[in-house]
């Protein structure tokens, strides 16, 4: 790298922390308002099929598919210094976590239906929220096929690496739109006289609204910055060539 | 370019009239489907202060926020062997029709409040809406400054066009995002009753939900994938900093 353009890259990625502070600052804001939300102007969490039950949906489905999957597409800026394999791993173990925790805010709100009479999947809120869901695991699959495998080539993976990023910073955008949506849908159920009357629960939910965009924006511009990028690690890159040559017996293309 | 190289990127080019021609069917059917739900389920378009025309706002939002808005960031994929001026004063004209457009539905609107005692800005939808509508107009007078004013410097334009890229492209998902949220207050608020049933309005409005969000991503591909962007055009990048050294009267550098 030149001597101008190393210190272009130094100095525009000496404002990545600031960034990240920024965006765990609002992510951690965004559970925390779902978690007031739910627990003091809806009146707490349960499992036992009542709206309590209910009131642990948005609690996981914003900690797990807002704050820790914007944390976990993160990982590659905020460790940038830091050996790609172990990056990866965190990267599939974060992803894995957002999986569970989402399974558990699905499982309440379909236990609250049923124990209540209310059909499934009929709002745009529960179409979006199932489209998110099944694209999520696919991608997740994929991912671990490609990047976890070892017998995945790498030319393969460098097909496919820019698909897997457009696709998970598109459904990380779904996954924002979708919360959105349940906000909007759970404040016309449940405070549809006070609403327009600009309620304090609406308020919150309304700010809670905004607190996602703004964390949902901010992670697409830490992700995206070509001065963010993880810089190429030479002593990486001729490890790989020499771990490919070894496992596959195959002489070094130039 | 080697040739290689080029040969790959003409061969990812070659797939781009697709997603655009994808793309066009996508953002047809959006406006069309929204006509029909106004039209034909909401009673039709009147300029009268009554329900109707509130039917003009979801019309003109769609029409404008959404397909013009993602044609006019396509323009430079579609058009990426034109000439790069005339690009941009296309890209300029349509933002401006979709400034236009959206003024006369946000009028609509508020209008239609007034008109019938409904208060206004109190729902996620308004704040999403408002926030995405004054942002898209500093963007826009931004964009005229930096690109189509001939006294900014080439230097001003490289450092800000990644910034107007990336919040272009927010922006518009941010667009998206409220287009869905409007579905789902109008729909709660005109089928509640019915919505949960699978009423045909809702089954519709729900899919057009889901057009718009493919409609969004569709064109964030275009967009960003690298194979479809603006190949060097080196008569071009002369002729501009020929027309630098006439008007600024500076020496070329190198």
């Amino acid at each position: 790298m030149e001597e101008g353009a190393a210190l272009r890259s130094w100095r525009g990625a000496s404002s990545l922390p600031w960034y990240v502070a920024g965006s765990q600052l609002l992510g951690v804001a965004s559970v925390v308002i779902t978690g007031v939300w739910m627990g003091h102007f809806r009146g707490g969490y349960a499992w036992d099929g009542s709206s309590q039950e209910f009131n642990v949906h948005p609690l996981c489905m914003v900690l797990a598919m807002i704050f820790l999957y914007g944390d976990a597409i993160m990982v590659y800026r905020v460790f940038r210094n830091e050996p790609k394999r172990s990056v990866k791993i965190l990267h599939g173990v974060l992803h894995f976590l957002v999986l569970f925790i989402s399974i558990i805010g699905i499982v309440a709100v379909f236990q609250y239906h049923d124990a209540n009479n209310i059909p499934h999947m009929y709002s745009l809120h529960s179409w979006c929220g199932m489209l998110t869901f099944v694209l999520f695991i696919a991608q997740w699959l994929l991912g671990f096929c490609f990047f976890l495998f070892p017998w995945t080539t790498t030319w393969l993976r460098s097909l496919y690496l820019p698909l897997h990023v457009f696709f998970g910073l598109s459904l990380f955008g779904l996954a924002v739109a979708t919360c959105l949506l349940g906000i909007m849908e759970k404040l016309l159920f449940a405070i549809s006289d006070t609403y327009s009357a600009y309620a304090p629960e609406g308020i919150l939910a309304n700010t809670l609204g905004i607190i996602l965009l703004a964390y949902g924006v901010l992670v697409g511009y830490v992700v995206t910055r070509d001065e963010f990028k993880r810089p190429p690690h030479p002593e990486e890159e001729a490890l790989s060539v020499h771990f490919k040559t070894l496992t596959e017996g195959g002489a070094v293309s130039p």
